[in-house]
């Protein structure tokens, strides 16, 4: 008989994961999220609204049906302890690694970054953290707690050191965390994109292995305004979309999209945004994996 | 790895559909709505939202793990083409009994009802139809069309004649329905469920047949508000349960539960009333059977 | 050319309004609402939502369209200017009135209730007045404004009286607003409708004509969030249809129903509650008046 | 007595059907939407909304009290049964060309597109089609339907056939619908408005008959959130408002405005915005009528 | 100047901590929270629509302005170190009994209940517990986290043992909670009350301390849909308004009332009911301690 | 004990009144707004979500920590009776004046405008006015009252005269209101800021103390969704930040922000777009404050 089960991958992404070139997994889990929860939702709302998008992308003309992705579901996490959901994503992003193939994660909350960004340094030592964000996530803690969403960043450099994080479209924060970067810890560009596309060409040229984190709320709230802390005066989709693409040529070795909370929008265009930009990201980075590996 | 896949089955209800004694689809199809629709959403809500349910039922003290029940997913529906739908789902319907399992449908709209009732009513001539509504259902069209939900009960009604209809609940129709029904066609009980425990009796002494249609706006919008017509003066959900506590003597040989537009109510709690109900009636058919077939 | 306007008058309310035995109205108005305002909202959406509605009332066999009602449509208002306000109300309802129909007015805020009252009074000075409702609404003044929604009851006594007021479902107020009604102003009916049932009858008895006054707020909140001040405690819906039976003995001369806040509850449960207890009450009344008309 | 009806016409278009030089009417039909529904409620919600609209429009400096214009309300259409919609609009549409006047619908999906173009195509053979869309609507069925809001252009390509439509806009679609236009059987631009210009002067040169449809998600979600498929990376206000001037200069035989589901946009914004289009777009429409009969 | 603060207290709780007799504070935490978190926002929601509550309690015929009680706000919990959360919380309830006054918390979570329990059992070794919930809370651990809401009555029973923990409108739960409640180790009442006025009547004849936590959800949904699992067939307002009557003579040593998450009832009817009973609970408790002082 | 409050001052506007230099209030009152209500909500929503902002401008590289700005909650106005609450405002915005600091006042519907302008126009009578609006505010009158919001600048007019009005990205009015201000009496730029910089330049060098009026439905709906009536068209976030930046060399002797409507807004962007927009006006003009008086 022939049933059409729940939409419980995203979109075409069903390639088994032995086959699977990019794994992508979601992490429902928004504990230390200091204002408005919810993004632990986000992988599945991403999941059930893609069935109103595409497999194919007119900006690219490539289409989902040539690649192969595996979508593994949503890790099973505890809430109220993110040591150890930390550790459980860690791992995953570790195995995933060793299998050769390209770990990508839906979020939940940007704490979680830490943890792939802690698997991809333990393979690539000289791993390069690039961030979209509205937020500078800087700050070493949050009433007094060291691995929380505002300080996902500071923890990274904790152990990759100054010269190896360059952060985007940034408009918020403390004084403290702007001035603590202008020191030179991290590459911060305000508000844009400036800078973005000479460091690409550099890091492109260095192979250097690059960690991309998208924290959805770069965007402006009228793009994007299912998140929990809305900043106005972001990016629109289309410079977002513009950006992604200096990323195309990079030795991209995982990333991941996170902060959607998907019960603030109830007209679903958030999550149609996000749902979108992943297509595009899967799309650009399975193509130059494909391309890389022909060339080899 | 251990990864958890999205819900994307009801329940525990994961038996594959061999193992299976009863057989839950979800038919997410609401073209003949007239007023607000949305039920095509109401099963992928139900499957989401049965996370937050658990399997056992304190009030029968069984718990879902110990049976049968294969969720085999949604039927791919096409919109406006209702012939065609009814024929697609009355093939499902037809296979499932054939196979010797018990057809459990989640609407979608109640038009659907004709498919599963059509299935029967070929196996069972003597097929008896119990329906828990707001509304008669008993329009011979609407604007002319005489596949329309408001019509489906006189649709049943063309095949299956007098003396074989129970409308139990039913508080709005227009004059004409109601003076029709008056006329023996059907037994039609205003507001509530007097006489469904003598009915039940006879019809369970008589072990004849009984496909079981509940409309959930028969459950007063204060429960219910998440449903395309919203009529008060309904029943509280107690008195639902109890009322369908009379049917677990029966033979019953399908059932449905229908018309939740999850959309029009955000906060939740009508999705999660119409999982319950579905957890008690899954429970409680599957006892029944299994108790039928240790007597034998 | 056939074609169906926009539904612009409630339900089955098309007569002209010469041929009309009673005279609808909608009265957008909200200006001195304290809490959360909307029931400006009101009239126009129990116009729209009517469409899901049935003019025959299964519980009092009667159908609207065996009436003659005429819906004359939405007062202009100006917000604002509350004295300018009830005085354009009175104004139409004296005219309403003096023609012999029965004045039913939608508001709008409770406040309304003073401007019809007063035309009643003006013609019937034995008038008595019959309140259902969450709130006392016995305040001499809210924050120094006299014309307060707040006060709109203590409004009616200034110039009825003693003897003339009763109110019913009464479940917030300050402590002096209880005290002054427990000193014998007003007879004041704590949390349901007991003693309704006595008063109705010597009312009819005196054949006294009585002005009847709906503040939705009276049903619980699970019934009808879409309210600015939801007051949880109050009475279901099939109770507040049973103690409007008790009315219809009475001389009524004129009534409304107010208070709904539509934008509050996004289901639409309501609005269809207000719908469905106007439907109940213009049958009820009309009935009664058709009745009268033929006994003379 | 001066007595305000509900609004049941937009904004000022208040002529009677004879005197009127445009006829608007509603279009409550949304069987075939695939994925969200809703847009049966656009054009009610649209005329509701419109109290909040002037009739002056500052960019073009003209008031639509100065223009004959009939909307003539809502057609009443059966749900489930696409062929006999199109029929009935079709049909409506026929009258309002021969009685010399320009036919204006207000979806509605866009399936109901199909019925004007092919009243038009009737009386004008060598009529050209304009599409503003985000989406391709080229595939040949859905599901096996070939009456669907995503096959509506291939529906009039099936009977206008090579270089009578432009599609602007387009920004989704599957590989083979983009495939199948870049085979010549459309002109189609993605994501802009770019060749606009040229098209419609070459257009009003020939004086060629030109039915204008403007799917109303060819704007941006963040504009427009209040559709069925928001779709990311659309045009904004500003931009589509500019590429509709374009369209002043041609010979429009009718045109419609779709695709609004206004229960997805709670703050009203998509509403006003189609609200907005549309005085805009009749008031350009109704002038150069004006200005073609003057020069007669 | 004469200005009005925001609303920061709850209704008339402006006593000084000095003179207070009860001591009320918010707990904006849901970090263990599995499915739908937002109770954090609970207390901010309470004292905000505290404006549409009146200080008098009709029912009791008490006012709030009789009575000393301080409402010293909310405390700053860091998310995501539950552990950190609960020694913060016991320890101000701790400085609270140790100045003699009533300790009154709203939550947040019911995890939090924990707090005040350890506190007051520290002070009372003879500690009873009575919950009132729809959820048994009695699970060991959540996915091997012991410092879950679901185990929230475990974790007390750790310390207090059996016979100290009673149980009432339960209705979900593991099925080997049920069996390990009925081996002895609580006195769990199914549904409803049954049961509470006897236990109370003993607990007060027997002068022992007790702890009363009020896990909102133990309400029926249609009267509390603003919760993070709404589960149907809880009880009414009405219902629980009695069932807090039997507790007024009991020894009550600390209360809490948790679980309200306001952002999933849009309508406000959610967060009334929790503002009415804590003003209920406050009014009973301060009035009985006041008898109690006076018998002194 | 070390408790934290409910945030009841906006963000870190906690000095007091006397070491104030700017005073901040909010004006909870709508009662003429003829649309949507709601703007009564503003201030408290701005408060409560100002704790999702920080303090520190990075565009202007300013903190709020470094001023000294008081919040001094909000007004108690009462709702119906325009002209006491006009009076009241006048009174308070008179003392602040007096007092030798910068009223800014956070409304609240626009008319509220009319009073603090009256009393900077009779401590600077040569005062200037520079109005952000979608719309004009020209109208003499609203259905015969004087007192709308919709007339509110043409109230100011009333005593200011011409030259000394200056009206920004206005898109919405009556024909007779555009009319009215090209005769003169205002300057008035349609849909954007063109002409503002050298205004503002002129207007710095004669030191004339000008009022600013920001009404927040300058921004497009798109970026601003949450206002009774949403103009589409409107600017970006970042335009508005733009045309502010040009009036911070101005004599700035007053000014509010207004019509933010938090209820048609459930995803927060609108309030926190308020929010950010009025920390901004408060940091430019508190330093141009801190300046000037360095400068002496």
């Amino acid at each position: 008989m022939k049933f059409k089960l729940n939409q419980h991958f995203f979109l075409a992404c069903d390639a088994s994961y032995e086959e699977a070139d990019l794994v992508l997994w979601g992490a429902p889990f928004d504990s230390t999220t200091s204002f408005r929860p919810g993004t632990r939702f986000a992988s599945a709302a991403i999941r059930n609204e893609s069935w109103g998008l595409e497999t194919y992308s007119p900006a690219l003309d490539l289409d989902l049906t040539d690649y192969k992705i595996c979508d593994i579901g949503d890790l099973e996490l505890p809430f109220g302890v993110p040591e150890k959901v930390l550790d459980l994503v860690e791992e995953r992003t570790r195995d995933i690694l060793n299998d050769g193939k390209l770990p990508v994660m839906i979020g939940g909350e940007h704490l979680l970054t830490l943890a792939p960004v802690r698997a991809c340094f333990h393979k690539y030592p000289d791993l390069y953290l690039i961030q979209f964000d509205a937020h500078t996530d800087l700050r070493d803690d949050y009433l007094g707690n060291k691995l929380s969403h505002a300080a996902v960043i500071k923890r990274c450099w904790d152990f990759m050191g100054d010269n190896a994080i360059a952060q985007f479209g940034i408009r918020s924060g403390l004084r403290e965390e702007f001035a603590w970067a202008a020191e030179g810890h991290t590459y911060l560009q305000k508000f844009d994109f400036k800078g973005l596309q000479d460091l690409c060409i550099k890091l492109a040229q260095e192979q250097r292995p690059v960690y991309f984190t998208l924290d959805l709320d770069v965007l402006d709230p009228a793009v994007f305004p299912g998140t929990g802390t809305p900043e106005p005066g972001g990016v629109s989709f289309v410079e977002l979309l513009k950006a992604v693409r200096y990323l195309s040529k990079l030795n991209i070795v995982g990333f991941d999209v996170n902060e959607l909370s998907p019960h603030y929008d109830q007209s679903g265009a958030s999550t149609a945004a996000a749902g979108k930009i992943i297509r595009e990201l899967l799309l650009q980075f399975a193509e130059s994996r494909r391309i890389k590996l022909n060339e080899k």
